[in-house]
């Protein structure tokens, strides 16, 4: 019997490190995690695989994905779609593997209606002056451009307590290690591991 | 501002390796997790410690703490009188620090009533027949001890879906990194991390 994975929604505001988690978490290449993959209609650029990068897809398959219900949200951009499948992130679940979907809080707010055993984290930075130091990394913004970013960063995290779980990111590691045991903590709960050891505790209880 | 401790409660028939697992975790006595020390009114052993041990405390102070209602629960035993403190417990989480309660499914029952909010940990050996070798270490038991044993480690086992997590003791140290993780992960919980990081959130959602 197969675990059924779980879905993470990792929110933050730009300065707080969220892809560089995702990335570290994920760089053995685990079989049991990944990141959520986008649909797009957009031509795949040089070194973009499909099924790694996007589902690469045309208009009528993506207009027929959006007719069948298929994704959690969708846009368009540019005159290409864009979309989140949830068809494709339950079969990937159903495999047993644990899915990271690196959205917004407008994004993780309609997954989580959709899905409510989807597990929220959300990313803060440790205080105002980092994060205002890491909107400004290479040193060469205008105040103006600044304090736009620091606007946005403030909305963003204005939501944070839609969120489960929330992680201090001041040191990185320490913040993978959070992570990590959100990952594996959200794994052990009662109703996943009866699943999975289903034979084993039959073994345990016989008379 | 100080994050509240968790309790957890942690179960297990004989010969799941639950009180190694629960060693292991608090070898390098870090100052935020401990056992949960009970109360006697047995005389102390040589080379046992007040407040480490047990807190030993004579007839009528115990008396006295039933009269409180300060215990979870309470037992005489041979003339001396055994308790877990709800109040003592209750400090010690006020402090920040997490608790463990290292008791059998009737007491985690009581536990889980008394606090809802406590965290149960069933531990579980990995087969019947790692079980029945582990409950005869030695190898010099009758077959009526083990299948006595054994009784009573199924009868353990059958209220396994009482608590929130199961850890499968296959191998000890990923046994110790699924402990360590549920820990870990039930300190990042929204809730807790809200009342821990007020100032800083107040810094950074400042307009």
């Amino acid at each position: 019997m197969t675990r059924r994975g779980n879905l993470f929604i990792v929110s933050a505001p730009s300065g707080a490190g969220k892809s560089s988690l995702i990335a570290a978490l994920l760089k053995d290449k685990p079989a049991d995690m990944q990141v959520s993959v986008s649909h797009t209609t957009r031509d795949a650029r040089p070194g973009e695989t499909n099924g790694v990068h996007y589902h690469f897809v045309d208009k009528a398959e993506f207009k027929q994905l959006i007719a069948d219900n298929a994704f959690f949200e969708w846009a368009e951009v540019f005159g290409n779609y864009y979309g989140t499948s949830r068809v494709t992130i339950e079969q990937t679940l159903d495999k047993g593997i644990d899915v990271f979907l690196d959205i917004d809080w407008q994004g993780a707010r309609q997954v989580k209606e959709a899905m409510p055993e989807a597990i929220g984290v959300f990313i803060l930075p440790p205080s105002r002056t980092e994060l205002e130091r890491r909107l400004n990394s290479r040193g060469q913004d205008s105040a103006e451009v600044i304090a736009s970013r620091m606007a946005d960063a403030v909305a963003e995290m204005s939501h944070y307590d839609e969120y489960d779980y929330l992680i201090v990111n001041e040191d990185f590691d320490t913040a993978l290690n959070d992570l990590s045991a959100i990952v594996f903590a959200n794994r052990l709960h009662l109703a996943g591991q009866k699943k999975l050891h289903s034979g084993m505790l039959e073994d345990l209880l016989a008379d």
